[in-house]
């Protein structure tokens, strides 16, 4: 089931979550427990990108079974933090492990820190955070949204915190410098060699030669 | 505004699209011009990622003044290619220019094939394609949803090709071998090294050592 073009042969794949590469990224929730303590927990997350510029919104879709699910749906916040490649053992691990047996902060040996806008909390292990509010949209009946096998929460970026060794002395935010870590295809794969800025093709005297 | 932690000290930075990394894609569509021709577009797109398993559903968020977002409204359809490293330059000059005044599949040089599922076509350069229909879901009144600066298109992926070059000899999909691109805070990077297969941390006589 190919087609030939000019010596190309493209073949058919039954359609599936082939879109890549991904963020790969650890979900941090926190609720009370109804007794005076707190419930918490980290997910590892690739189903989540950015939905709109303004207002920032984001999304996470997570299975219903999962922990992390019950939290975020009872607080309505949560934080992404983004790993770097060195941590992609405790990135899969998160993933693997259910918060309902395990204290994955702690399996992980992650430290955690107060979030700026959220009771959720930060890894302070993570070069970046996003403190993420619940946020439904209107036309849409229900936070989170059941799809199928996932649930979509809505949510808006409402803090951001970074390690202060990826600010320059100007004050710009270096995240290139983060050694951050993407999901492609059920592998994780560290990000490589800088191919360009955006909007550098019409830049540089206008020079859009391909 | 820094929260200093064992040496480490955090800053708040105003809440933004900081998530990475992004998938930077193709996005490829076409409609009845209304005379019997076609119209036909391609749009770089960093707001995109999945949304459900089963199904598989993804979504692409596109400003409303865009030319693709009033074909794709349309249609209903569209395709997801993703480009390699080495098509970045044209991959950033389809994110600067309009549809409405340049075709930029030939000022890119874009060869371009039938899909299998959906009318709009896809790009033989790019090692995978994911043909998408849009899927309004149950509780969403609109699709596209507006959210503020961008529109969110629900869309099901309904097929998937593949250059089969990527295809090892047992038939397995190599898309690590594709030389994939991703996006991060404003700049191009190819994808580096390799850095774990999805749940190698509980695999290996069950070392989960971190």
């Amino acid at each position: 089931m190919s087609e030939a073009i000019k010596g190309r042969s493209r073949i058919a794949l039954s359609p599936g979550a082939l879109l890549a590469p991904l963020p790969a990224v650890l979900v941090t929730c926190a609720c009370p427990d109804g007794g005076g303590g707190v419930l918490r927990d980290v997910v590892t997350v690739a189903w989540t990108g950015m939905l709109c510029t303004r207002p920032p919104m984001t999304y996470i879709s997570l299975r219903p079974q999962r922990y992390s699910h019950g939290i975020i749906s009872r607080s309505g916040e949560f934080v992404i933090n983004l790993p770097t490649a060195d941590m992609t053992k405790k990135l899969d691990l998160c993933g693997m492990l259910t918060g309902a047996k395990a204290d994955k902060f702690k399996r992980c040996g992650f430290e955690t820190m107060s979030s700026t806008a959220v009771a959720a909390p930060t890894i302070a292990d993570c070069p970046l955070s996003l403190e993420c509010r619940l946020r439904k949209p209107d036309g849409v009946d229900m936070n989170p949204l059941p799809l199928g096998s996932h649930d979509l929460f809505f949510a808006e970026i409402v803090s951001v915190t970074a390690d202060s060794r990826l600010m320059s002395e100007s004050g710009a935010l270096r995240l290139d410098k983060a050694g951050l870590v993407g999901y492609l295809h059920g592998e994780y794969y560290a990000m490589g060699r800088y191919a360009g800025k955006f909007g550098f093709s019409v830049k540089k005297k206008q020079n859009t030669n391909l």
